[in-house]
């Protein structure tokens, strides 16, 4: 039922991630002046999707996995090894990688978690300091943006169900990490993970660049917090599983790591999200849309003002993505696919269960009668409600991937 | 609600065969004159079906298990013993049965894979030559209609997973069979089936009616082909499940088949569907219902039209039905659900995973606000997004059958 005037066969797949919401009196999706997001959900099919089960309050990991096809009880690693793939780090078959992030001690009580909000060039150079071998495994530190980075563990007999060193508050010691599950692997992956914690307190304690962060006047980096252990292991991708090609436009580590995870390409533009990021999103994903099967395109500007409760800061990233991106990708001849990951309701400040609107927009799928993208107009939608399980053989259905199941 | 003078408490399931398609810009139900239908659809209660489960595409056997409450991943026995059963051969447990079809070899090269449109009687009368005994084997091959039939194995120790002697392809040599599963019983079926292609090939091109063939211009049946490999099990019947009668008013052999595998009678009525059959279809399924709880009524033109990408073909069956059935069932007191086994849109000519709307008109079922019988009409349906798997308990509900859950 799209009016196009060179088909593709392909899915641009929009995730407004933490989109949904709850009506105060509207929902920022009702709030906002999108005629663009409007016009394809006129023209499209529509309903509520629930990205785990109904009531379930998704992760984003968890959510962006089981959208794409896989199941999160078979194929979730935990935290670590996505975020670690995102930042653009190899990881082999078993190792353990966890999320990192500078802090402050001071008299063995941390004062700040950010290390004083350490800007990304300035944790970059502590990098150097962080990578090393304890007993017999070698542990690679990586730095990604602001006081981030990801810390993978090389080694055998390595277990993944270990406790954070990071407390996730301040005013605190750092956590002395346990093995979960009391095997010997994961035993011996806390002590390690101990080990290591004390080094990088001596290590970056000692580091000139510290110093001069005193000098100047900056809260030190002087300690490294280590949390979301997970365990890497292959999976078959994207295209072994369902014969289809994908690639991700996504600013967030997380992001990236899922879709390198199960084998997509990466599209890499800066993580920021300006008005000319956007659009570049945009034309990066009509281009890709030449030569994948799915074009997975994520913003996460909505997300970011749910979790700070700002209502006009989720609305104005909504009309920014209607204004900015969508003219250009509904231009692209692709299926088009919008929605979220979960809701992030602006009164709740945290991801809920809500289910979050779904549009598609192909000529191969039928049309229905909702005018209107937002979490009230799209109960009344033809797709009805649906689970993060049906996406995958929406998909490959609307791209003519299926394999029927009988004869 | 249903408006009646002497209701029956029996349900008359009429499939209308790949009815579901993509609005270009009207499907053909939408297109369709079908006041009937539509009359129905006013005063009963509608929706959408999947008929294995979203985004699946389905085949006609397994939807058609499955709508009869019959779980495919359990109860389905591959298409050769449904085919078989549907052509009227008896089956033993344990048996190996295929689909079977002439063609014709030259230079062992199968160069027409219906061996020149035989005539179903000139195929039954090489039927003679196609049953024998291999090494401990008894085989039997029956012929149904044109260039097709069904070939039983019966014998110890035989699997069922081989691959096909047909290769799907013209312009190629006959496939060799092998064992898919590597095991010993699977290992000797392809064996016999090998040696039992070769015994073909010879009687075949020594038989007398294919030199007469050849001296009139036509091409010979010069070899059978095989597909469809499965094993024949006893299954429990309707009866026994769930405590009810079911009979079959379908041409096709699949869809007879299918009906005697799950212990349905049948009723015999020509495999065309001109005017008169269909009418003499619409009677039989009201006398059935007098008798019957279950009279499953089956239409194949629409996917037929479906498949020869014939709109303007699809949308005549569908007025046929409407016009000659639907007024004579309606008539009939019984409770009447109307839907597809799957759709097969016009504009790809082959099975989708897109749903099938669904009607059921009883008095006891409740009426929603759709007034037509279509797929984006019955969006609004008061059934919902069923499945397959849902079909036979909504059923039992209806005849009063069900068994409570609980006390």
């Amino acid at each position: 039922m799209a009016e196009k005037t060179e088909d593709v066969n392909s899915i641009i797949f929009l995730v407004i991630d933490g989109v949904g919401d709850l009506p105060t009196p509207k929902t920022p999706l009702q709030a906002a002046k999108k005629p663009n997001i409007d016009k394809l959900a006129d023209k499209g099919i529509t309903g509520l999707l629930s990205p785990i089960k109904r009531g379930t309050v998704p992760g984003s990991d968890t959510s962006h996995l089981r959208l794409f096809g896989y199941d999160p009880e078979v194929f979730y690693p935990g935290r670590g090894p996505l975020e670690a793939l995102g930042i653009g780090m190899h990881l082999n078959e078993g190792d353990i990688a966890f999320r990192a992030n500078f802090a402050t001690v001071k008299g063995g009580v941390i004062i700040d978690r950010r290390a004083g909000r350490i800007e990304t060039g300035d944790g970059k150079k502590l990098e150097k300091y962080l990578s090393t071998r304890i007993e017999d495994v070698d542990i690679v530190y990586k730095h990604s943006v602001d006081h981030r980075g990801a810390v993978v563990f090389r080694g055998p007999g390595l277990g993944e169900f270990v406790s954070d060193t990071d407390p996730h508050a301040t005013s605190t010691s750092v956590n002395k990490s346990v093995a979960l599950d009391k095997t010997p692997q994961s035993e011996k992956a806390a002590r390690i993970l101990n080990k290591y914690t004390e080094y990088c307190a001596r290590v970056l304690s000692e580091a000139a660049e510290n110093k001069e962060r005193e000098n100047s006047g900056k809260l030190p980096a002087n300690i490294l917090l280590l949390r979301g252990a997970g365990r890497y292991r292959h999976v078959p991708p994207l295209d072994e599983r369902f014969g289809i090609k994908g690639i991700c436009i996504a600013g967030g580590a997380l992001y990236r790591g899922v879709a390198r995870y199960i084998g997509m390409d990466l599209v890499l533009l800066p993580s920021t999200e300006d008005d000319k990021i956007l659009q570049e999103r945009a034309y990066a994903a009509v281009k890709a849309a030449k030569d994948y099967d799915l074009v997975f395109v994520h913003v996460k500007g909505c997300d970011n003002a749910g979790h700070d409760g700002d209502f006009n800061k989720k609305r104005e990233v909504i009309e920014k993505i209607d204004r900015l991106m969508i003219p250009i990708i509904a231009k692209s001849g692709a299926s088009i696919i919008i929605t979220g990951d979960h809701s992030t309701p602006v009164s709740r400040k945290e991801h809920s269960a809500h289910e979050v609107p779904i549009l598609i927009y192909s000529k191969e799928e039928r049309y229905d009668n909702v005018k209107k993208f937002d979490e009230i107009s799209c109960m009344d939608g033809g797709l009805g409600h649906i689970r993060g399980k049906d996406i995958m053989p929406i998909m490959l259905n609307i791209l003519k991937k299926s394999e029927k199941y009988g004869s």
